[in-house]
């Protein structure tokens, strides 16, 4: 309850990392920035701010998303938005995660060939 | 100002039609079915409500619709909800519309193979 | 899951409407209707289209709104989204209806003076 | 375009900040504090994160926010979501902020009297 729910475009900045924990639940997780455009005062568009999310997603989605996702695709993301605060060798660090609900490759930029995986693998 | 903005995952649920007017602008749209899935007081999920809307693009992201998607497969859209009122000899009728912003493939239940297309095209 | 969230802010175009069902669960809906605002070529603000919704909520969201909200006030919403249909007299009419997570007045427009309630009473 | 929009639940946790830029611009701005709720797998309601965002506003909405909240109440705030990072005393900060286009009290937790203040003052 109360979640903050948030949708975002941009794009992989990174490879994207999988790992399996337990020996069962698939983990896949990735940077994205997501770049906002505005007109100047003439009409014309600009690079705005920046924002740098870690997405991560579970299960199918994860297994999915390692095999289709590359570093510099475009892509949509739905999901659940947190601030993971940590230490590095003394020091504070934070990062904008996305827990994802979906994921697509955003088809403003090219055209996906898509395959429906069967239920089993899920 | 004061846009309703909807982020949705469903299936295709149509052919997806593409038609160009005025001799320049693409148009893609097509129908898309939400269900809601819930879970039971034993906790076993069940399909709820589903949702019907008719989900139209323009310019590069219609392009690229057209060429990628398929009647079936599962997509996330993001956009702008809209309510349209029409007759059809003498009975009224309404459709809930998106205006799309994002178009992909719904990785959750399968994989897709990204082609950037060059920004020319768009 | 899978739900339809939706945000959207608009007037309360109907009196407040509360009955309690079963002995116990407090219900309040009222109709919302949401004007879009987009410019003109020439930057000049105008009306374009009307959504109406139908807005529910219970216990003591519903006990709330009830002794707040008057018809001709200005509202922010949240909530699922749900398309429901049913037959009057032979003919097909449908709604579409939000489910609402939160509301409040919407401060764009006059100022609101709140009153906490006891926990007790939700 | 490619706004990173948010619809965000949480208690006001500072005074409310308010300050007139070049004698014309009303700008308010708060701390908000989100905690999501989870259920435990008995069924019991929990306190999981806390989000922190600053959120700011103009106009019309500044004067009224500032005439109308209070630290401690619970608010609904909708808007865009942006990353600010700055430096205190050579120590790198950052904050989570929110350019609000709407907020409210948030009924769930208690009565709101509203009072629309005339356009020519917005």
């Amino acid at each position: 309850m109360n979640e903050i729910q948030v949708s975002v475009t941009g794009n992989v900045t990174t490879d994207v990392r999988h790992v399996v924990v337990n020996d069962s639940t698939p983990i896949t997780s990735f940077r994205l920035a997501s770049t906002t455009r505005r007109r100047d005062p003439d009409g014309r568009w600009y690079d705005a701010d920046t924002t740098w999310f870690t997405v991560t997603c579970f299960r199918a989605l994860a297994l999915n998303a390692a095999r289709s996702l590359r570093k510099g695709q475009p892509v949509a993301v739905q999901g659940r938005l947190r601030v993971r605060e940590y230490e590095v060798e003394g020091v504070r660090r934070w990062s904008l995660e996305i827990e994802a609900g979906s994921i697509g490759h955003d088809l403003q930029y090219g055209t996906g060939d898509f395959q429906r995986v069967p239920k089993v693998e899920r």
